[in-house]
């Protein structure tokens, strides 16, 4: 199937896929009168005494935004907010078929980090979450810690965290597999960018010890830090414990996992010979994995994941945001904490039974709709255990 | 029925009103290989290279945003954003309903002036119009005059110009019977604030050319326009020709039309007496209007009309805004100029047949859905002719 050319066909048909519906019917004068005047004061009233009733009284409580300024969209970089459209569309239509989360996509026309941050602000009284997407590194981090911080609603970057958990729920399993423990291994991250910073920070939230992350640059080092960007200058004092020095073979040489969220055709089969036993690759570049599937078996991976749909074990995003923002709206919650993302990655990894758990079997199908209950599930849990739910 | 009751339980039970759906399905991996990735890319390809694209391949042709900063939510006045969204929630699934119109809450958490003209500015890239509501006086003039300025796509504060529509086709309907022209009748206007304005300056592009208007203070006259709001000021300058002073009673002496948009109980049968033979009476304060139904017609009113459901001539928003912008968005409209407001109000009026115009109903029921069909045909046929299309 030509993707491009049904996508064009699909879209135009459809004039785009979000539609904004009404939940009540107006065929009377009496539905006119309840759902909007004179009925409609008596809401507004009691929400005008307790601000808190706009929860129960509004759609606030299932509406998400999804949020871009455009600057960074798929692989095509900073193609602006009107071009980024087809994209937050498609990602507001997932939420619903997947969580039943009413999405609605904003994409803004600035690409000022602070005008982001107002803009984001200023329309929040009408949505329950905000999920920043395809937002260009190193802006995303400061819109998303200072949203999170002035907002009492949560505030989740999806192409970072998204990613990390559903990386730490394929980790989970593939470690399994091979009889290896988070607290001893080591891993290679190749792309330390908003997605890359993310499943480091996730890892070692998760008990990874020993990470080691490359950039076009090679290997980071503490040295490193001076003059860096800010994001890479925290990295460089977290990772890279035993100071090493080179590039990604360098690095590479021992290690028991490589997980690439970088270019195409990065990772060699000789450098896999050089991996631990039963090394762990999961080469996440778009669509062009940092190294074909098939070479990875080859040079004796055990465990492989991609990003791609037609291979085994789709590291897919989809698995992960419909749940958590089911469960965080369910939850009632401030904000999304390491807990709750933890509880995602482990809701998604023990979605697979361990008879089917097998090295092309980690991960469950991105189709599989029932996966955002299991993890809507385990994430609102996480959000009333760890107190993050609003007062 | 206790319509305040029911609606607290209809909000709470449905959880607010609107909701965001897929017009697709997402059940196979080809669907989501069209809808998302890889596919998605290529309409955002499409549109990167020519930014009209984004007319074809997305949602933004049927969508229009609902936007308040909830200071003027119904007679409630200033309640802010989050008690606001009902209203605006009611807003969105009117226009749905009537107009098939994809309407989405904007309720914005500032009230500045400026702040609210670069919020909505920031997510016009999303939405084909911008519905503005319930925004205080008199800044919702400079808000909706600059985004019409600086926006590409039609913006419309339907308080006003909704409400001078469909009292402009009350009026045309209600002339026809008592055999008087637009041109020659006195009509006196009570409450000029936003929608009283913008009904003047209707009534001034629909051939009235006799209009007075009294505020709190009384007759609006010319030296009165010294330390007086901008709107007022401009009309102390197209109002009262015949330089008149004085108070309400004063002015209503001889006038063919009374309109209020002020408060209840404010015109009594004895000023009535001293009006035109014939006299229209539009009395649209809410809940209670200017004068009651029964009173007016015992006090010798030809026509009269009022903003409730339960008397004649329900003077009702909802006649005129599902379908002006389905009327625009159809044109792919810049704006809406007058003569698309005038085609609006003569489509509104002319719904009616001759046969069956008569002093208890000279407007359609605001249940009528397919009003908003008439009203949408005219309005884009006036948008074509008049050159208010995007090229």
């Amino acid at each position: 199937m030509d993707y491009s050319k049904e996508a064009l066909k699909l879209h135009e048909k459809n004039g785009g896929k979000v539609a904004v519906v009404s939940k009540i019917k107006i065929n009377s004068r009496d539905d006119l009168s309840t759902a909007y005047t004179p009925g409609v004061a008596e809401p507004c009233r009691e929400i005008a005494k307790d601000p808190e009733n706009v929860w129960k009284y509004t759609a606030k409580k299932n509406l998400v935004a999804v949020v871009s300024d455009g600057t960074a969209v798929l692989g095509l970089g900073d193609i602006g907010p009107k071009a980024a459209m087809p994209v937050m569309e498609g990602k507001a239509i997932l939420f619903k078929e997947f969580g039943d989360v009413d999405a609605f996509p904003i994409c803004v026309d600035t690409k000022d980090t602070e005008e982001i941050i107002r803009t984001v602000k200023n329309i929040a009284p009408c949505f329950g979450g905000i999920n920043l997407e395809d937002i260009a590194s190193p802006k995303c981090f400061e819109i998303e810690e200072k949203l999170e911080k002035e907002l009492e609603i949560p505030v989740f970057h999806d192409d970072q965290h998204g990613t990390a958990i559903v990386v730490t729920a394929a980790l989970i399993n593939a470690l399994k597999l091979v009889k290896k423990e988070m607290s001893e291994i080591k891993v290679v991250l190749n792309g330390p960018g908003s997605a890359g910073t993310a499943i480091i920070k996730m890892l070692l939230e998760s008990g990874v010890k020993n990470i080691t992350a490359c950039d076009e640059f090679g290997i980071l080092y503490k040295e490193r830090a001076e003059g860096i960007k800010d994001h890479k200058k925290w990295l460089c004092t977290v990772t890279n414990l035993d100071d090493m020095r080179g590039n990604l073979s360098d690095a590479l040489v021992g290690a028991d996992v490589f997980i690439g969220v970088s270019v195409a055709n990065i990772l060699t089969k000789d450098m896999i010979k050089t991996m631990a036993d039963n090394p762990i690759v999961f080469a996440m570049a778009n669509p062009n994995p940092e190294i074909s599937y098939d070479d990875a078996i080859k040079a004796g991976v055990a465990v492989m994941g991609t990003g791609r749909s037609d291979r085994p074990n789709q590291i897919n995003n989809v698995l992960a945001f419909p749940g958590i923002f089911r469960g965080a709206l369910n939850a009632g919650a401030r904000d999304i904490n390491y807990d709750m993302k933890k509880a995602a990655a482990k809701a998604i990894a023990e979605y697979i039974k361990p008879e089917d758990l097998n090295a092309e079997n980690i991960i469950p199908s991105a189709l599989d709709k029932s996966v955002a209950q299991a993890v809507a599930e385990a994430v609102e849990k996480a959000a009333i255990d760890s107190d993050a739910v609003r007062k």
